[in-house]
């Protein structure tokens, strides 16, 4: 569990041993049942969360009542309401475990520490949330310019190990169409 | 100019005098007459950009020809096509002058320089990154969720500096609508 914390960090960014001792005693690991919430709109998000194990959604419900995926989360994802984070205003996300996970969190307080004694975490959370903003760019844009049917073939190209674990009607939800919609995109490209 | 980018940076991290100095020897400035490109689609981005002066917009043309603005940039903001700044892959956006702008920029090589030597870079680079990626996501979430309606609203209370210098239809494509369902939201508001 932190073996993998730290092999995710140490991907991007050089740390000593010190360093990584220290890291992994201030993350503490957080067991999810399915369906579990782990953060609810209103809430308050102090927490920088790294996924350890399992599969989590991150999402949104507007006036009508209807659930907006905005990000899905597996096993060596970072994934936060990051607004709400960074804000410390209440969340509007919720996030729900899919199947049963372990999240390894960090508080604000500390994490703030850690960027203080150690540089290469200001440089690995500026990589990471680079690489974040550049492939939620990318999304926008798609949902801009593509038809559901790019959109459904982008996501399986890049998410494989995402799309085995959830249900179909998250990802219709992600992608933004229905159910229904989405069966038949699988069912012409089966066809084709 | 110099002084507009240092100020830009010491809102969100101290530097001393002598980093100052050394930052502003690494950025140059780039000035471009209205309807100049700054990056085209294919070429390769290079630089870190700081919109000094004027109003620029990023944005992204499909297979119909059809033009999709991602981002407007107004004095004081950064703009990029930032997955083709850090993958060194040809830009699939272009950045155009809306008005006659001025640009500070610094080479890639310039700017890992730069964060060897200044740890609060990385830093500031961290949080300038985190709140563009909080905007997106807003955006994002309330192309899913929101009305047209709704989603010029929200615009026009949070970046009403930029309303007044772009014409009507780069907004519309930057909603997301035609240039006519924009003018009758307009409409019917005044109305209202």
């Amino acid at each position: 569990m932190y073996d993998q914390l730290i092999g995710n960090i140490k991907e991007l960014v050089p740390i000593t041993e010190d360093e990584s001792k220290l890291i992994q005693k201030l993350f503490e690991p957080v067991s999810l049942k399915k369906k579990q919430f782990l953060l609810q709109s209103g809430e308050y998000s102090n927490h920088m969360r790294f996924i350890s194990e399992g599969c989590v959604k991150l999402f949104s419900i507007d006036e009508l009542g209807a659930e907006h995926i905005l990000q899905f989360g597996i096993s060596g994802w970072w994934i936060n309401d990051l607004y709400a984070y960074l804000t410390q205003k209440p969340a509007t996300f919720f996030i729900q475990a899919i199947t049963q996970s372990t999240v390894m969190q960090i508080h604000r307080d500390r994490l703030n520490d850690l960027f203080d004694k150690i540089h290469m975490m200001d440089r690995f959370f500026r990589i990471k949330t680079q690489n974040g903003y550049v492939a939620l760019q990318e999304r926008t844009i798609n949902n801009m310019s593509q038809s559901a049917e790019q959109r459904y073939l982008e996501f399986i190209g890049r998410y494989r190990d995402i799309e085995q674990q959830i249900p179909q009607y998250m990802l219709a939800s992600y992608l933004g169409v229905t159910p229904e919609h989405l069966s038949t995109i699988r069912k012409n490209l089966r066809d084709y």
